[in-house]
């Protein structure tokens, strides 16, 4: 078993012969049958360097940020099978990337990881869970690589499923967003909030039927990109509503304020406390209210009428952070009609952001259902950060801040010496890095027998390694061992020579001085500019 | 573009649609058109709870042995082109998972991330990288989950790409290797190494022609799980060697012991010295053997001269570490032959390595050449740690350690009280939580409003949280907290009652009490049994 997960599994002489064909192709016209274009598939990349060390710190800065709360993670197969996803995604469903049919289940790659999530809890009879997912999902979209829009992206998402008292876990799913910004120092931001419930209640007082209720919203959800009027425009003319109808909505959806404020103003209107749904959730919202001023999270909120979100199968809150650095430019729509293609236009539509969620109380309960279990209701609530829009805020701030290094190496064990009896000293320079990597130190040498100073200096210098130690000739033979910053403000610096039992201690020491609390390049990025 | 990345990508028309569906079925008979039995694609699972944390720590314990290397990590597509990976795997591309043509470019799911690896190193002309890789794989094989053959399974893949001097970065590589079985309490192993141009040498000197060389190899390859007198069989019936080449190879195929004790043997042997491939591979060891014992590494690696490994592209050292936990049962051959299916024999193939790897030096050339660049030489070291099969020897040691806990739950915040005044202090229990969030602490209460203390212990106990921050009805209106230990051990403990303004103090005291350096679950599982 073990061998079939190693580099033994490529077949011996299938792969011999992909050798020789490539040998003998070298040897023949460059334009053999085996010649291909070296890419990553349309919409892909890869990831490495800086921008990986960007994003593994914003995948562990928020997985902290949810295990602080009790999260745990799940991680689900990158396909499922094909049903799962039917009938999910509707018009998008052509998105889906399929796998090829080569017997047996029909699979699809995930579109997102709410539904493997939702799948999972009624697969497994799940009662309550608070899971975080920080993975991959694909969609067969035009691709706007340069805006960070992909075919293959990641997704982060938080969910508490259970049946808990109503509003508990939805303030707290509020405390964790606010927590995960403030994690990746991201502090201009504002988050959107409004309830279902209201929302259906201002549609109903206004008139709109119950039948019609969802594709309203969905107008109304295109009011963080549009102007009010070709909304109107869309309620009246194309969704079949009267102007009086439209107007009402419009006066409300207009609204927003503090949590407080628009609370208060709805409590004194008699046609909206007078209609269940939105009394329901206005009630909810008060106790809500009760909950984000006790985690002393309210000030981030902004209770908005116009916030719809496209999903249906939210029952409840709904939010949306966004941040000023992410609104639309003003002239968005016109900017959209412009552009040339396809993919120019793409660019103008959902900007803005950061993060959303908000509480899907069915979902679970339809696939309990599709299987012919008996239906059990289990609520969820929960949220998604935008993470390729956040890596891209952060890019921003790393190119006007401190170089980022790729590696973690702290220090570089070099040796200098020279004459003909100068053996280079590198099995010895092995053994200092030895102690090192025993010692948990990130280190590095320079891979030559014999290397000169220039050379190690220029290797350290490339990776921003911030010490070096170093053997000298005569110094080492003597259990000295030299340890010198480096960098140009320590250019004139010797560095300190050591005991060579003292190792360990004086690096650590050095280190310190070095990496105080909050001064390396990666600490510092993530504090916000 | 954000709005895309997040749950407003369902279609509303059609979710909506589907959410009638799924209800209007609730009400018609369970044996709808709808109904599809919940489950994960065959040879995949989800992974969660325990498992997750125990595979997450693995992660986390090698990325840091990489990075303490000066490793940088690259994330590629989990699809390649179909052209990429064609050719690379023999008989076995018929595992490899196809994407359905959808128009566009023909892809597939990656079938390991060496090819990847060479890829990218190809396509972006680096020159030098050590990178290391943990992701999942995919091959439509036939999978035995109980033994942990999946269809979707990690590699955690660390390699070392440039020109350097000889066997410098392959010294290191096998120091990484010690140190991540190290780092996860992998004592009772060892590391069985040999070189290809020794073993060319070997079969040179036995008679073999240089055409059938990589056949011979791949028959001495089953040595490990195959008694010689099979594999002489095969070398002489099968490959049509004649006897005394196959008992010249045997000869020295049998040999093993220390690099020192093997290279002196070897360097006696006139016919050994006097091939000219294999007197360089001694070379070679003899300098690699100087650097491991730089490293202190070298008592764990046993010569091996049986040691061939499966793939065609290594072209210097190989090398392959294996415990005695995983050997193959002694009656191997007998099983598999019993074995009723096919399922059942294979698993008796390929156990007992946890890890390997060699050199090879060519694999990026091909891709160049195959492209029509120039060929240039990147050679290449690295090896992989098998992931799945760790996974299960801790799994092992988890059932016989202490319990290992799903969420990383380090305080609940409670309340107790009474009467029908008390209103169960929950948001004054969210004022609390938030001051812990805010210190970094993991913390959990329970969402009801009015809770009863057995409620709230049998929650804490059930996440294993050794805290409790008690909020009791007359002390909190006094500015006190009671901070009590968890467990069985402090069942008649009433805690210590403390100012309020003191809580994050108390609290970090009584978590380095209870969470001494290598006390916690998980750090006990990694220092092994």
């Amino acid at each position: 078993m073990a061998i079939r997960t190693f580099r033994s599994d490529i077949s011996k002489l299938q792969l011999h012969r992909f050798i020789n064909m490539a040998t003998s192709q070298q040897e023949k016209a460059p334009s053999s049958k085996l010649q291909f274009t070296l890419k990553t598939p349309k919409g892909t990349k890869d990831w490495y360097d800086k921008d990986m060390v960007i994003r593994e710190e914003i995948f562990s800065k928020l997985s902290k940020t949810f295990k602080r709360h009790g999260g745990t993670t799940l991680d689900t197969p990158v396909f499922e099978l094909r049903e799962i996803l039917a009938g999910k995604y509707g018009e998008d469903s052509k998105l889906i990337y399929n796998l090829q049919d080569q017997g047996g289940e029909l699979c699809s790659l995930r579109y997102d990881l709410t539904v493997p999530f939702a799948r999972f809890v009624a697969m497994n009879n799940i009662q309550n869970i608070k899971r975080y997912h920080i993975a991959k999902v694909y969609r067969r979209d035009q691709p706007a690589m340069t805006k960070g829009r992909m075919r293959e992206f990641y997704q982060c998402d938080f969910d508490i499923a259970g049946n808990y008292e109503s509003m508990i876990p939805d303030a707290e799913c509020l405390a964790i967003m606010v927590e995960g910004f403030a994690s990746l120092g991201i502090k201009d931001y504002k988050v959107k909030l409004n309830h279902r419930k209201i929302l259906d209640g201002i549609f109903q007082v206004a008139g709109v039927k119950d039948e019609d209720v969802r594709k309203i919203s969905s107008a109304v959800d295109k009011l963080d990109k549009t102007p009010w009027e070709t909304v109107k425009h869309e309620i009246v003319v194309e969704k079949g509503q009267t102007e009086a109808t439209a107007d009402k909505i419009g006066e409300y959806v207009k609204l927003n304020g503090t949590l407080q404020e628009i609370h208060a103003f709805l409590s004194k209107d008699a046609a909206i406390t007078s209609n269940e749904r939105a009394k329901q959730g206005l009630d909810e919202l008060a106790t809500f209210t009760k909950y984000v001023e006790a985690m002393e999270i309210d000030s981030y909120i902004s209770f908005d009428l116009s916030l719809a979100r496209g999903l249906d199968y939210y029952t409840g809150i709904i939010f949306e952070a966004v941040t000023k650095g992410s609104a639309p430019p003003k002239n968005a729509e016109e900017l959209k009609k412009k552009a040339k293609n396809a993919e120019d236009a793409s660019e103008y539509v959902g900007v803005g952001s950061i993060a959303g969620g908000g509480r899907y109380d069915n979902l679970v309960n339809m696939f309990a259902e599709a299987t012919g279990k008996k239906a059990v209701q289990i609520p969820c609530v929960g949220f998604s950060f935008g993470i390729e829009r956040i890596f891209s805020l952060i890019k921003q701030r790393a190119e006007q801040a401190a170089a980022i290094r790729p590696t973690a190496t702290k220090v570089y064990v070099m040796a200098f010496g020279g004459g003909k009896d100068w053996t280079g000293y590198l099995p010895e320079r092995m053994k200092v890095a030895k102690q090192l990597w025993t010692a948990g130190i990130e280190t590095e040498f320079v891979y030559k027998a014999k290397a000169n100073p220039r050379k190690q200096f220029d290797a350290a210098d490339k990776c921003g390694c911030p010490l070096a130690v170093i053997l000298g000739k005569e110094e080492y033979l003597e259990n000295k061992l030299r340890v010198k910053k480096l960098g140009p403000e320590f250019a004139n610096d010797d560095g300190e020579l050591i005991d060579a039992a003292d190792l360990i201690k004086v690096v650590n020491e050095k280190l310190a001085e070095v990496y105080t609390d909050g001064t390396d390049e990666i600490t510092k990025l993530f504090q916000g500019l």
